[in-house]
């Protein structure tokens, strides 16, 4: 394992080029990003993450923008994750929408990353908690982790922060869209933005509708937000901190993120298995797939043997 | 195992209701479908596959309507699969732009499924090629997989058909999403739908521009439809018969075919040891749960224990 404690050092007391480079570090996986998970893992614990989540063009990047001002206000740091696993882009922020962003960038109390990664290794529902866990070590009091896209992987990944943010648009069907997506289920708070448009009180109407078929019964909050013009988001700032005041008194903070470590967990042994597999069958995963493209073997029977040869039979 | 033989042999002789059945069997997953799946794995390899996928709203069931079309025609039967990850509905035709596609409903040599299946045992990508193997022993010489969503799931799903159709529309920046979301990876064929609109041939020379880049050098058809016009449907139709021609003479159907069985293969093994490590972690986890939580043990070190309780240490 190489030594990244001199990085480290550094990317925990402030310095925001080493930061940059130990997520860099995580990003890549491998013994380096192992090295730092473990140092970060240990130090960590101090930061309230909040997930945005909803469709593309929601606005969820200017509403990101304009929460890390609230943050701020409180003196708070902000660190911010935007993920987006359409775009072959990662690093700094240069994905378009995350420009406006660099507002922030002036103000050593905001750190923004963006996240793309097709093809990252171990996949991003795994790396986005380890990069978080970097942020949280280097003193973030808030991360805010914005999902850019709309797939099941980012909703899961939206879904796993303390708070859950859902951004919705008036007049675009957007209600049912978000139910059949899942988005509902990972909701704590939903914000309609673009509420000066037509359509908001028919969509407000429906998710509240839907909100009430659930087991809470609808006592999640729907909010209307303007996030161009920042009315409404001094509002959605307090029931961001009300939610979490109250998952705190309640405990269910606690049981949500030991939640959260046993699915990371059952995700790391997966990976794990999953590598061990492709090694064990190596050669003799030719003769199966011969005699399945054959029909003399069928898929199940064919797995039943890759699995003694793994050694679990 | 359940005797699905009386059943099997009805959905394979011709009687539709009892193939929808069958398929269902499979859908839910467990013994009845490993059963099926067994006596339509021996009995298939006469159908070939055609996956049509592209983003929300690019007239793909529009398209897919007009292909059964073409290949009624001269014929053959039909299977058409619709696969949709963000419904939660599942089994006939019951999804608003499915219905177009009941003109073929009184075509007894067309059979029309959606598969919707959000929390779907073992996933849309284990469950559609089992589907996909029942039309296959049903005799349908075409199957066509139409994905709904745009999603990874989606673009593996439709990417692992014989030939791949992807279908695009002018004017909407189609060109650059469909690179990132990897979907001119798979594409065979490239479809500009809606070719009537303006910035058809921005995108044409973009597509083109973009195909060049990759191994095969831009020798990838990119063709124009109106497919509420029907404009160009033969011609497409006559693109997947080339293609399909062309991988039969150079031997490429059989390595696709093979690389599929060995893609599925994996996938199996991997859902099965991911169940066997849920049974194996038992109570386990919530040690190790705790010990993450409280900083004592980072996530990596405890996977470890974990997979030495499965029996692969």
């Amino acid at each position: 394992v190489p030594d990244v404690a001199p990085l480290l050092e550094s990317a925990l007391s402030g310095d925001r080029a080493a930061l940059a480079r130990a997520i860099s570090l995580v990003e890549r996986g491998g013994d380096d990003a192992r090295a730092v998970g473990r140092v970060v893992h240990a130090k960590g614990g101090g930061a309230y993450t909040v997930g945005i989540t909803g469709p593309p063009g929601a606005g969820k990047s200017t509403l990101t923008d304009r929460l890390i001002t609230e943050a701020r206000a409180s003196g708070d740091q902000v660190g911010v994750l935007a993920v987006d696993p359409t775009s072959p882009f990662s690093g700094g922020a240069i994905l378009g929408d995350r420009v406006r962003m660099q507002d922030h960038a002036v103000d050593d109390g905001v750190f923004i990353r963006s996240m793309a990664t097709r093809g990252h290794l171990g996949g991003l529902s795994l790396a986005t908690p380890e990069v978080v866990r970097v942020l949280d070590a280097a003193g973030f009091e808030w991360v805010l982790v914005e999902t850019v896209g709309v797939g099941q992987v980012e909703v899961e990944i939206a879904g796993a922060a303390d708070t859950t943010v859902v951004v919705l648009n008036p007049g675009a069907g957007d209600g049912v869209q978000a139910m059949k997506a899942g988005l509902l289920e990972v909701a704590d708070l939903l914000v309609i933005n673009k509420a000066d448009r037509p359509g908001v009180h028919e969509l407000e109407r429906d998710l509240k509708a839907m909100l009430e078929l659930d087991a809470d019964g609808g006592t999640r909050p729907v909010l209307r937000v303007v996030a161009t013009a920042g009315d409404g988001v001094p509002e959605l700032w307090q029931a961001i901190v009300a939610h979490r005041a109250e998952l705190e008194r309640s405990g269910a903070l606690a049981d949500r993120r030991a939640a959260r470590v046993v699915a990371e967990l059952r995700e790391i042994v997966t990976r794990r298995i999953e590598a061990r597999v492709l090694d064990a069958c190596g050669s003799d995963i030719g003769r199966l797939r011969d005699e399945v493209v054959a029909r003399r073997l069928d898929p199940w029977t064919a797995a039943d043997e890759v699995i003694e040869a793994v050694g679990l039979s």
